[in-house]
C-alpha cells in the first residue's frame, strides 16, 4: 500500500483508540508528510476538526506555492468542508481511501481542476462500517444529518 | 444596523486589536447568538479558523435540527472553505457584510439551496481595505494567494 495512505489509516486507527471517529489524513509535499491529522469531533468537541482540517490546521501556515504542489490523502471521501478546504488553497491532487461509506462533492472539486483518485481500500471501508454500526448517531452528526 | 451583523463587525475589530485579520461572524438561531468568532491565522497560527469556522467552532456540536434553522453572518463574502461549512451542516441562511473585497462561490452555494445575503456594509469594506493595504501578504495568505 502506498506509505501515504497507509499513514492516514494510522492517523485514522489512532483516532478510533482515542475514542474518536477513525478519519485519518496526511499532507504531503516534496515526498514528505508535512501534517497528519484525524477526526476530533469526540476528542476535542469540535464541529470543524474532520481528518481532513486537523492535519491541514497541524501542517501549519504554509505558503500558496506550497499548498500548490501538494497531495491530501483521506481516508474517506472529503465532505464539503474539507473539499472547500482543498479548494481554498488550490491544493492539487487528493488521495481518497474510500467513498462508499459517504461521498462528499468529488465531481464538483474535479470541476474546479483538482485530481480526485479513490483507492477503494477494504481496510479504510472496514474501519468505517463497524464504527457506524455501533456509534450511528455520532457519525450522522459529523456529517451534518 | 441588523445586531447581529453589528455583533459579526464587534468580532472584526477584536481581532483587528489582536493584531489579527478583521473579519468577523456569529450564527443566530432562534433569534439569539450561539457561537461568535474571528479570523484566528495570526492568532493561533490557524490556518482553518477563518472567521465562520472559529464561530462555528465557539458553538460547539449542535444538532442537525440546529444548523437548519440556524443563520451564519459573516463581515466578508465567506471563501469555498467556509461555505463548504454551511453546506456540511445545511445552515439555510449566510448574511454577507460585503463582497467587494473578496468574494467567495457565492452561486454555487445558492445552486445548492441556501439563501446569501449581501448586504454591502460600508465599516465591513473599510475594515478590510485599510488591513489590506498596511498587510497585502498576510491577506494573500488567508486567501491562499
Amino acid at each position: 500500500m502506498d506509505e501515504f495512505l497507509a499513514a492516514a489509516i494510522d492517523e485514522a486507527k489512532q483516532g478510533l483508540a482515542e475514542g474518536g471517529i477513525p478519519i485519518g489524513s496526511v499532507l504531503v509535499l516534496d515526498g514528505k508528510i508535512v501534517g497528519r491529522g484525524h477526526n476530533r469531533r469526540v476528542q476535542q468537541g469540535s464541529s470543524v476538526l474532520h481528518a481532513e482540517m486537523d492535519c491541514l490546521e497541524n501542517a501549519g501556515r504554509l505558503s500558496a506555492a506550497d499548498y500548490r504542489r501538494a497531495t491530501l490523502y483521506s481516508t474517506l471521501s472529503p465532505c464539503d468542508m474539507c473539499s472547500g478546504a482543498v479548494l481554498l488553497y488550490g491544493i492539487p491532487r487528493v488521495i481518497v481511501g474510500e467513498n462508499v461509506t459517504f461521498q462528499g462533492p468529488e465531481a464538483y472539486v474535479a470541476s474546479r481542476g483538482v485530481e480526485v483518485t479513490v483507492v477503494d481500500n477494504p481496510e479504510c471501508k472496514h474501519l468505517m462500517a463497524s464504527f457506524i454500526s455501533a456509534n450511528p448517531a455520532l457519525w450522522n452528526e459529523d456529517i451534518g444529518e
